[in-house]
């Protein structure tokens, strides 16, 4: 149901000619109100694309009516032509929404979001046209259409959704393999709610969710210049919820993507899941759980069904996080391989023969904990990402 | 000639049964003065393995008479046990030693170096066998076999020899391939002269000659719990050299290893050499070119042959070194393929068909500048590192 499942908004997904392929790969999202309340988190990178640097200025007025998704170019590092691009994509959804829905869509409240390669300017004479045809081909049932619009090098679309007893819904859709990490990652989000919410409640609900959620996710280590969550508001249920039943359910979906992404990493045959216990701060047990999920040796290892705990050691002891050397212990898939710093249970008693692989260091520093999420590194890593540009 | 061209010392390089393989895994190299000067740099790492904490204390010293290496096991997180065996390969050295010199030696002047798994004890029955069998073999002549016994996933042995027309010489080896980060990385290297200094002139060159070197090669981001560089002055060629022109010799013999260490990185087919220009400081040139090194989509772009200078971007946009998004250039061997931020000359004029491949950033925030050498990431690092244990 993906971004259709909540009241109140129709999507579609075409195939615009954008890709090479001619494969789906323009989305648009339409919020038909009755309100119009959105906020968004964007990639943290200094580097953004120009639909990041649009689609900001537009959430900073909290209010969206309509998001236009382009796969099959990232259009970042295209300078000014490429913004302008961006504005005349958004000013054409704007223009088409009006003459098909009768209402008056103004480009300053038209997100837009692009993925795909690097430094090459978008064919706008395909992409305004598909957004023509897109605006024509809207309906309730388009949340799938657009989930696979999006997809780049993902093997499936991803979607979500959570319901309330209440009477109110949060759906969502999602694209992202490879490229996961800190501060979002060549991800590109979606969720749409028919809760009645102030633009305010929704920034913090998605804030919370994406901090402990997206934002652990650590595939390569490699921050996108495109990536961007965004959540919409209908009203739609004539709901007001709780706000705390609402972050739980913003929570639940941006979670459920979450997963999906991982085990959807490109060319990834392992998910690795690493929780930092006994660290002085949250932000200490993430820091370490981040150099872990980043050192190639050790995903690597994991990849060859190798409970390698040294490289482990390795990759805390680069970090400035409070701990001794020799009160570190670590254990995979249930087995404390290392204890006090040095060999603990027999390293042949690790079964790594699952897809999902758990790592727990404890640094015995204090309290506070974090799970990151990660995969391994495999040959077919390397070759989606060296095969061609992406 | 390795660590046996400066005149004073011996070496030799046996095959003590460390390695299952049956390989040589045993090195030795003896300073038989007049002098006994030395200075060493350490991984910075905070996980330390056992053989580093005891050399670091020798070191404190100022004083070296030998240094016994392995290859076949790291000793690293071993706990009390493992640096009891540190301890004991140093005694059975000095033992041995006083034995065949004739000589007092003393453990406290003994470093130890060991490279290999990590969390595993050493076979002390073979390796303490060796040390005696080592230091019965040792010859003037036996520097290649010493850097010969240090390999591990080397494929060759890396020696490196520069001689003053005053009539000293400083000579060394390295071995490290793989795992090469900064801070020093899985390497190690002894060097040596017949050079008259004092120990604190000799860690001042050492210094001075690894943090341009080294300290600059990035192969795949992972800092390694054992890496240690030696400079052992033995004053057999009775001249006290001027400090500069010393300085001059040991950068030129690091720099020298150090390229070698780069083509010999594991599995890699590609040698990247990544120059940061107009940075504000040489620190934040640094940190830039650390950071595109260690970008895992450019490393497989390159891999590729693909000048994806967006992934490029999108690594310096993590930094927050000082630059403007739309004034970095960046140009991929010598093709200005992004100016302004924004795309630049055709990237099909980009030549990657050779191993070396040049990237330059260009921040035009300020004029320091630093090059860091890197390599490709490839199905064969992956294979490498996941096949078995190391």
């Amino acid at each position: 149901m993906s971004v259709t499942a909540a009241g109140g908004f129709t999507a579609t997904g075409i195939a615009a000619g954008i890709k090479e392929s001619g494969g789906p790969d323009l989305a648009l999202v339409v919020n038909n109100g009755p309100r119009h309340q959105a906020a968004g988190v964007f990639t943290a990178n200094r580097v953004k694309a120009a639909p990041v640097l649009w689609s900001e200025q537009v959430l900073k007025g909290g209010r969206v009516s309509a998001v236009v998704l382009n796969s099959g170019g990232a259009n970042a590092c295209t300078g000014a032509p490429g913004f302008q691009d961006t504005h005349a994509t958004a000013e054409k959804a704007a223009e088409a929404l009006t003459a098909t829905t009768g209402t008056e869509h103004s480009a300053g409240e038209v997100a837009v979001a692009s993925t795909g390669l690097i430094g090459v300017r978008l064919p706008m004479d395909k992409l305004l046209p598909g957004v023509e045809t897109a605006a024509a081909a809207l309906s309730e049932h388009g949340g799938e259409k657009a989930a696979l619009a999006i997809k780049t090098t993902d093997t499936v679309h991803k979607t979500a959704v959570v319901t309330s007893p209440a009477g109110w819904t949060v759906g969502g859709m999602a694209k992202g393999a490879g490229m996961l990490a800190p501060g979002l990652a060549t991800m590109l989000v979606v969720l749409t709610t028919d809760a009645d919410l102030t633009a305010d409640e929704l920034d913090t609900a998605l804030r919370a969710a994406t901090r402990t959620t997206f934002d652990r996710i650590d595939s390569d280590g490699a921050m996108s210049t495109n990536d961007m969550v965004l959540l919409l508001a209908s009203g739609a249920s004539g709901v007001r919820p709780e706000q705390a039943e609402f972050a739980e359910a913003v929570h639940a979906v941006c979670a459920d993507l979450g997963q999906q992404l991982i085990r959807d990493a490109e060319g990834a045959s392992k998910d690795i899941r690493i929780e930092v216990v006994g660290a002085a701060s949250e932000d200490e047990a993430v820091t370490v759980g981040r150099t872990i999920a980043r050192n190639n040796l050790l995903k690597c290892a994991i990849h060859g069904e190798d409970p390698n705990w040294g490289r482990v050691l390795a990759a805390i002891g680069t970090t400035d996080a409070v701990f001794e050397p020799d009160e570190l212990d670590v254990a995979i898939n249930g087995v404390q391989v290392c204890r006090g710093g040095a060999v603990g249970e027999d390293r042949d008693k690790v079964d790594m023969r699952f897809r999902e692989v758990r790592i727990t260091a404890d640094l015995h520093a204090g309290s506070a904990s974090a799970v990151i999420w990660s995969n391994d590194l495999t040959a077919d890593y390397v070759h989606e990402n060296s095969a061609y540009s992406s």
